[in-house]
């Protein structure tokens, strides 16, 4: 058995019916069905290692963060997962970490309904590019672009976990084991908020997955939408997870404000909605099961301006988190 | 300008109207509208410096390349050209490297209306992966299992150019410099047979593209098909593009079969017809303005048997070429 079968091995499931997939893995090109009326939400994103995670990373969660963080890509679009494509350049061919890989890849694969539906193998520097596919109505995709002047902004789940855990790594930070398991697990395996997503559709007027940063992805959503926002920079921090924990005293509003509006790596949602929608949207939260929570509002004034709980400017800078330029 | 803000500049474009593509670059998510009653082809391909190119390669002629690999894809499935996305890992950004790379690739996107949908780009060791869309009818995709015992085995356009200029390059061949130069644009800017395999619906039974060595290649649809095939070496060493040219004379006809049947990096259509398709396939040929040849027969008894002009059976071993355990 040559090194392609072995991978491919591990990579080859049947194709469920009924999903959405009319041929799978292992002919030139693999062939989506979506439902009439339904558009194909797509997104792609590649994962290098030493940039977005190190080698010594366990397979498993590696195989699910390279398919969570296109997931989450859907989820921001409101769309619901069909399928993926997975392209893997691999230094060697290891068979336990593959299969460590693939059951971490395929659980939240599963989980989702998503179906592995083609790839490619090839050696080289370790690096997963995973392409995701999600089913859509027509029209009813959210976007970056429809935030309205009114509009209460929003974010899902927690905030800054992965950077606190990503600041542990890098010895700039040290907190208690507990803390850093759950940062960690929020770094290692973080949670897409697709169920979410579909809920938000017809709800919210723009969305967004928080990648970089809240700050720096709102940004985007300002500028797509040709709006500004009043963001509250400790509504907003108050949602670290870490935040109340023991051990944490020595954490000042700056260090809170910074994890949760630079922090990366979130896999969260920031939207906006109609404030006339807000109990639509704590109920589409609820539905969801994924806590949501008001930090602020579009204003007609371009621009973000981030105050504090008593509306006064913080002028602490929040620079995106960059994965080109940034230094890690 | 962040260096994100210049990638993007060379890859940003207007997204054509009724083409398919709803939304474009620029959101969480790509939007693809498939016309009503088709499905949508979709293949990914991943490109490593240093094994599937070199680092000193035109970044025209790598733009062209990364795309035209999973065109090649699409014309196997007989699918129309719809959008692709891009993934770049870049060591560093150099603004006339990415000015060349995206001329190469929208050159050959814009033959094909393929318009870019979306991507990603980070850094990291020079890495492409394109994953493309295309459309087909349901249930009109050419498949590689359709093959069926009494179908003729044919070939598009030439084999065996890229290898000989991969072999010059290696130092294990030498040939004249006009010979060089046209294998050399084979290999560096190969053709995908876009318009042939939408010619080819309807009339061939099955169909691969040819990318790892015609011989390895056929293997797939074989087993696919669950035949087997005798190939006519000679009829597919004459369709080397230096066969016959000065200068060439030292080349036996071992040496001819190996690099048409084991060439490797050719993107040609291998597909099955039924013989009363003769004429049909030749006028799809004509169509698509590519030649196609006869090269052998499918057949009951499974395995492929390859034979000389005079139907003997031919001894030498044409390994396919894996990307995986080629030791280049």
């Amino acid at each position: 058995m040559g090194e392609f079968e072995l991978i491919a091995r591990h990579f080859t499931r049947p194709v469920p019916p009924g999903g959405g997939v009319a041929l799978g893995v292992g002919d030139d090109c693999a062939l989506l069905a979506p439902a009439p009326g339904m558009q194909l939400a797509v997104s792609s994103d590649m994962l290098v290692e030493g940039r977005h995670f190190l080698a010594t990373v366990d397979p498993a969660a590696l195989g699910h963060k390279a398919l969570a963080v296109n997931l989450s890509d859907l989820a921001a679009a409101g769309a619901k997962p069909l399928a993926f494509t997975l392209a893997l350049a691999l230094p060697s061919v290891d068979d336990a970490w593959l299969a460590g890989f693939a059951r971490g890849l395929f659980a939240l694969a599963d989980a989702h309904g998503c179906t592995l539906a083609g790839g490619d193998t090839t050696r080289g520097p370790l690096t997963i590019c995973v392409t995701v596919f999600g089913e859509v109505p027509a029209g009813g995709a959210l976007l970056r672009s429809g935030a309205r002047a009114g509009d209460d902004l929003w974010v899902s789940g927690t905030l800054g976990d992965a950077r606190l855990a990503l600041e542990v790594f890098r010895g700039t930070l040290a907190v208690p084991a507990e803390v850093f398991a759950a940062a960690r697990a929020r770094m290692e395996r973080p949670t897409p908020r697709v169920a979410l997503g579909q809920a938000l559709r017809g709800i919210a007027t723009s969305a967004i997955d928080v990648s970089d940063g809240l700050a720096g992805d709102l940004g985007h959503v300002l500028r797509a939408g040709g709006v500004g926002a009043t963001l509250e920079a400790d509504a907003a921090a108050a949602r670290v997870a870490a935040r109340g924990a023991p051990g944490m005293e020595a954490f000042d509003a700056a260090a809170w404000r910074s994890l949760a509006l630079a922090g990366g790596d979130d896999y969260e949602l920031a939207f906006t909605a109609p404030a006339a929608a807000r109990a639509a949207v704590e109920a589409a939260g609820h539905a969801a099961g994924t806590p949501v929570t008001r930090i602020g509002r579009i204003e007609a004034e371009p621009g973000l301006r981030i105050v504090d709980a008593q509306g006064a400017p913080v002028t602490q800078r929040f620079a995106s988190f960059d994965h080109f330029s940034a230094t890690e």
